[in-house]
């Protein structure tokens, strides 16, 4: 269905085959998840070219898709089988493809036809069509979704019990993480997020050695992967009693987090959900500490299109699942970010993460 | 020293500017850790572009080096600032280059430039250089190599203890991965792969609810990230008491692993070293099993050049750090794996992860 759908839109785009090499990509479109494959859709053909290490998986994985054991990389091989086939034009993706990528597949393309045939097949970017389409997630994908975000709250809740002043963030990434596996988790979204104290003013502060506060801020930004879907969700909460200004900041950045949140909706541009953030922090004078964007499309990969940006022209659709994250940072003072997964409904937006988003002591 | 051996060698490739966004890259030449950076160097100068999320981060980091906080994408302030500083012949490494970045790159370099400006500057690929430069390590790098694989057989020796029948492959992983971050990892250098029973005939078996055997082998591949380099080594283990060939198979995977481990030297090709596990493999006719290379560079990256598979011409140069990794796979049955960190030394190699690697029973 899904190989038929990007076969489709190949052939709307002017090529005659198309050529997936990105790996959230095949495995989106035919369900092989090792990390050496080629998928190439050719007149509805579906075939996967891939290596030794892989015979046995690939197979069991890749239902109604022909599985070719390479013994060249497998992107030479998709490429020669395609000269042999007589595909004209090509289609890849620019986004996911290097250029010395690309000058390999052109070779093996032109090595790949016999010598006697006058015409070459040719190499045509055809924009990201597979990424577009995995932007709007179908039911079973919002299922699993739904699960992994399932999972993200129920470990958030548990460290609400166990975090205390003098652990190290280190520590409480390793606690986050151990329960994550034990949830069933096949890994971390993305390096967990750990950033206490006056640390809690760098967007992007990594679990380090250093020491959770007596009183201040702690902000755990994290996911899980569960069935190879991402998770994705931050909570700041406060160790002791709120300093001076702390508890104003928290709450404008709430404010800004669930106006965006009811900005979601079909129709609606990205821009016009990152403004709904922005001018609740701009009303407020907090606006020039938040230093990114409001959000993301999540799924297979942890950041994929939608972007949710200033400006951004990109108009929501039903199906698509996406984060909305304001945060303020003050440079040598603290910083917090609250972020949902929103799933994108006929409706508005149906929050994923709905863990308390209250100010919370501990 | 890094920068101005980068810029050297940039000029040797007859460019007068170069410009590097593959981000273990921007690491390694000015200590910049964040996820979002582009590094120009030009006749002896460096700066490093990136957003506001990371202020205070890369003037920390990034000693030395001029940082730039740029509001547009910083690859495209990047290049402006190369094009109104005339840069005329910009390099570019196309292995880590997508065709449409470099699009993007090309549009930004010629906005860049003012319209009135006869010439406008290029970009020309200059192959791997900073890749090459990594691949041999520094007195530095080599002593933080050198701590992420103690760790990392610490780790391992930790297992010895807790392994046992019943558990499952995730509670494994789950229990390596916290003692890894207690151990004060920054994270894993890839999904940790445990393998165990049948499923040990995967080569590359992430760990999944299935339960350790009371009797069969158990893979455990891992390595740990500290202080930005990778750890990776793979021991297996058998529960219970061997069955039949099972032994047999791992002492022949056991000799072409030490055999290829005492091929190392400075001067060798990648391929020799490779031959050398394989040849042992096909006396005892189980070369067919062992489907894929021997070895591959580490470092900052998981996967770094040189590989060691059949035929490679490249000569292995004091101070690489490589893997040592043959295995046999026998669909449906078992399967095995031994693996080492070596770093290549003035008279061989030496074994980074000293873990024993005699026949286990647990």
């Amino acid at each position: 269905m899904r190989k038929r759908r990007a076969a489709a839109a190949a052939k709307s785009a002017g090529v005659d085959g198309m050529l997936v090499t990105h790996l959230p990509d095949v495995r989106y479109l035919c369900g092989f998840t090792g990390s050496n494959g080629a998928l190439v859709l050719v007149g509805g053909r579906a075939m996967l070219f891939t290596d030794g290490r892989y015979t046995g998986q690939a197979k069991a994985e890749a239902v109604g898709t022909k599985v070719v054991i390479a013994t060249k990389p497998a992107v030479v091989a998709a490429c020669e089988w395609m000269a042999a086939a007589s595909v004209r034009r090509c289609g890849f993706d620019a986004a996911n493809t290097t250029v010395a990528g690309l000058e390999t597949m052109r070779k093996a393309l032109r090595s790949g036809a016999s010598a006697a045939r006058a015409r070459r097949g040719m190499f045509v970017a055809v924009g990201p069509l597979v990424a577009r389409m995995r932007e709007v997630k179908d039911a079973e994908e919002i299922a699993r979704m739904r699960k992994a975000a399932r999972v993200g709250c129920e470990l958030f809740e548990g460290m609400l019990t166990y975090l205390e002043a003098g652990l190290t963030e280190a520590q409480v990434a390793a606690t986050l993480e151990y329960a994550a596996r034990l949830a069933g988790a096949e890994g971390m979204s993305f390096d967990t997020i750990v950033a206490s104290g006056v640390r809690s003013a760098l967007p992007h502060g990594r679990a380090t050695g250093a020491k959770l506060p007596k009183r201040g801020f702690v902000t755990l930004d994290f996911g899980v992967i569960l069935d190879g879907y991402c998770s994705d969700m931050t909570r700041t909460v406060h160790m002791g009693k709120a300093m001076p200004g702390e508890r104003d900041v928290y709450h404008s950045v709430l404010e800004a987090q669930e106006a965006a949140v009811a900005a979601v909706a079909p129709g609606v541009t990205a821009g016009e959900v990152d403004e709904a953030a922005r001018s609740v922090l701009r009303r407020v004078k907090l606006d020039k500490y938040f230093s990114h964007s409001t959000g993301h499309g999540v799924g297979l990969e942890i950041h994929e299109g939608p972007r949710l940006a200033a400006k951004q022209k990109q108009v929501l659709e039903q199906g698509m699942v996406i984060t909305i994250e304001p945060g303020v940072y003050m440079p040598g003072r603290f910083g917090l970010r609250i972020e949902d997964m929103v799933l994108v409904t006929a409706k508005g937006g149906e929050v994923l993460t709905p863990s308390v988003k209250a100010w919370i002591e501990l």
